[in-house]
């Protein structure tokens, strides 16, 4: 394990870390709110002196960095700037359990948007800026992005890569690689674009700056923070809607953008991720438009709650314009599907990502026809191309991992003795990075209920789900922490 | 599809299925059940002119037989023999509605136990019998039966192979194959031991010999259906950890008691599988009886109580001595998990089976390493042997179609409108072939209440659990039905 390098790389995105919370402390001090400021005061203090030590301590760290390097990177980054960034709302006791804190910046970062919270609207805006825009951070992945502007080491490709696999969703890094630090801009730049788009959107439909901004934010990265108790539900039916289009414009591989942007269109739209993907989103929104038609007066309300819905879970953001938690039984089995279904891969949303279902249905057809036909040779194509069989490989063994995650999360947040509803559905939210479950973390529920012990083995899984899995294992293993690695 | 050698097997095994009703009718002769005698022999008639149909039409089978061949026939026979061996509790008129009766029995050779019915003890002993027979039928499987008896086309031994792939539990059929006949006949040797043995342990404890016959045969078949409404709770203490031993004993991989008798000690006690099996069923006593501590008065009963249901789920019989479902939400949680894991391969138990959780683990170790360090060469080894990667393809293969016919059963059944512990217990207690769940479903409750429509989807699970998904599957395939093949 090269430790300096890594510890290096971190000192760097702590300084980036508190350039990002300064806006922040700016709203807080326009707004007069003491409390936030001094937190926000002392944390950049504790930040600095954390980062300049780390700085100065691994002045001669060595350039070689192998593929482990690269996912305990990810995976110790993420924990710091999180163990850090949570200090503003611990020191300014707006928050005064430090694993509720925890949680809460964890499940920023990890754009998951679960609560401990149970009243969003007594926080002080700089510290409710900061929490939301804490997605926009997550959503595109911030080692990326330093990747993108620190120009760290040279032209060392291979330690991109190790940092981008292990940073990136979806089961391949595929179309970004070849020119990294360029198509990174690009994408970037369609993030902020369409972020932007969403906010001037929304300012047309009357929210003000503040709103608008921390709601693009949640959007943007598929997060989910609200800024107000009961989420979207008071919001304008037009400002429904624009969130229902942009969640799922942010779940859509950024790179299909890309690709209309230099006028591929032919392959952006016969993209199979992509198919798949609206297949499933018009599916559900029709099955429980048509489920849940008798709750509301109007059919549009139905429509309009069904369709926020959809795109709410399977972007993972977790938004909510209506109680899902009253929803039918059958309705509530489509959430909890959808909840695992999850965005497309390269996009800001999370789950198990609408590209690995369709490997995972051609897997099976392939396998069960090896079963019939053992000596024929089959691949796996999509779009035309044979999928790697390490890819393949990659892919079962993150279902498997997932899993085990599922189970042993489960297990263990049960300890805390609610229903299997609420504790089911509170592992998914998390570790697909959704938000709110169903039961007592449903949308007008949150998770301050359960045990500091349950709440890190939910933190845990917003970790996990972010990350994809194999950082944090790798992270977690035994292997990692031996001598002479 | 050799659809006429299909038939022509499927006669055979009609006739064997009257033969094996028969006690069933003299048990209800000797305890004038004028109901049930006129059921039986309504069905023997029914019965015998399809047998004698099918037989007649089929003269001119040809021998050609290829694994789809193999595949439907396993499927179709477990079909026609449920929707005919349930005659008698329909036209007796004891279960007014057919489709109950197909759940019934279905869940009868399926060795699942779940039930329609409210109250068990007003069924006649014959019906009673026969369907704690049909669990000893179903739980070495019939068509392996067959094979052992009949002398069918001659030594056609790729066409055995094919029967046996499709029936046999568990990842491979290894051991089995050489000398096919003899080694099932050891196999069965041992299954009517155990049962005989397990019969005259409950007879000793003051069982009637019918109580311990029907007992024994869902023991043994790891079934489960009971012939008390409230299970097992009402015998002693020596009853029940007697049953707890022998559901054990029957969750284990039959070929290891083959090595025992051959002295093969070393080989069979250091066999994974077997290590991992009982290290389960330690871990789960111990965690449960710590858990349930205080809802018992004594430490014995706690434990007897978390030895039984630790048996009963992990066997996937489904006999009950308590109501877990009003055990802690961790127990249950606990029993969840449970479900999913199942007993060995090669044994008459459901479920995963627990050489597939083993496998899972080193496959995703191996993947793990791979992921790491991408040029070297990773097996998979159990007991010392490489695992062929047809296996493990397989293996990823069941647990996708595993995980996709969960959640489209657990959609489908939620139509009803029940709870999610419910309706997520129904399906993996059916699919996995265990009996009772969690909620409505749970050891004091029974399936009555669901609708036709789940009842029927619920007996697809039991079908396609008992014979791994495979045969199902392939039964209902397209190419399946495709003209020319």
């Amino acid at each position: 394990m090269n430790w300096k390098m890594i510890f290096r790389i971190i000192s760097y995105i702590l300084m980036i870390e508190i350039v990002l919370m300064f806006p922040a402390l700016l709203i807080s001090i326009a707004e007069h709110e003491s409390a936030a400021i001094h937190g926000y005061l002392w944390s950049f203090l504790i930040m600095a002196i954390v980062a300049a030590l780390m700085f100065v301590l691994t002045r001669n760290a060595r350039k070689g960095f192998n593929s482990r390097d690269g996912f305990v990177t990810t995976g110790l980054t993420w924990l710091i700037m999180s163990a850090l960034g949570c200090l503003p709302f611990f020191i300014s006791g707006e928050v005064p359990n430090y694993v509720d804190c925890l949680f809460e910046m964890v499940s920023g970062f990890t754009t998951t948007g679960s609560s401990i919270l149970t009243n969003v609207e007594a926080l002080d805006k700089g510290l409710l800026w900061w929490r939301s825009f804490s997605h926009w951070v997550g959503g595109m992945g911030i080692l990326v992005f330093m990747l993108a502007i620190v120009p760290l080491g040279g032209r060392n490709q291979g330690f991109t890569m190790h940092i981008l696999r292990a940073e990136s969703p979806g089961p391949s890094v595929g179309k970004v690689v070849p020119r990294m630090r360029k198509t990174a801009s690009i994408l970037y730049g369609i993030y902020i674009g369409l972020t932007i788009a969403d906010i001037l959107f929304l300012r047309a439909g009357g929210m003000n700056w503040f709103e608008s901004c921390c709601h693009a934010f949640g959007t943007a990265g598929t997060g989910g923070f609200g800024i107000k108790n009961d989420s979207y539900m008071s919001y304008s039916p037009y400002e429904q809607y624009v969130t229902t289009v942009f969640m799922l414009l942010f779940s859509v591989n950024f790179s299909i953008y890309f690709m209309i942007l230099t006028k591929h269109f032919r392959e952006a739209f016969f993209d199979e991720e992509f198919k798949a993907f609206w297949g499933i989103v018009a599916a559900c929104i029709i099955v429980l438009t048509i489920n849940v038609r008798n709750l509301y007066p109007t059919l549009e309300e139905a429509f309009r709650h069904s369709a926020f819905t959809t795109a709410t879970i399977l972007s993972t953001t977790g938004y909510a314009t209506t109680d899902f938690n009253k929803w039918s039984a059958f309705a509530k089995a489509v959430i909890l599907l959808m909840m695992c279904l999850g965005a497309c891969a390269g996009s800001t949303g999370g789950g198990i990502k609408t590209i690995r279902t369709v490997l995972l249905c051609k897997i099976l057809r392939r396998n069960l026809h090896k079963n019939l036909h053992p000596e024929e040779v089959a691949v796996v194509e999509v779009n035309g191309r044979r999928v790697d069989e390490q890819i393949i490989r990659n892919t079962e063994a993150y279902l498997i991992a997932y899993r085990v995650i599922v189970i042993a999360a489960f297990l263990l947040v049960s300890l805390d003795g609610f229903d299997v509803e609420t504790n089911l559905s509170a592992v998914l939210a998390t570790f697909n990075n959704i938000g709110p479950g169903l039961g007592a973390v449903g949308p007008t529920g949150n998770f301050a209920a359960y045990s500091n012990f349950a709440k890190l083995v939910l933190t845990f899984c917003m970790l996990a789900g972010r990350l994809e899995i194999y950082p944090i294992l790798i992270f977690f293993s035994r292997k990692t922490w031996k001598k002479g690695r």
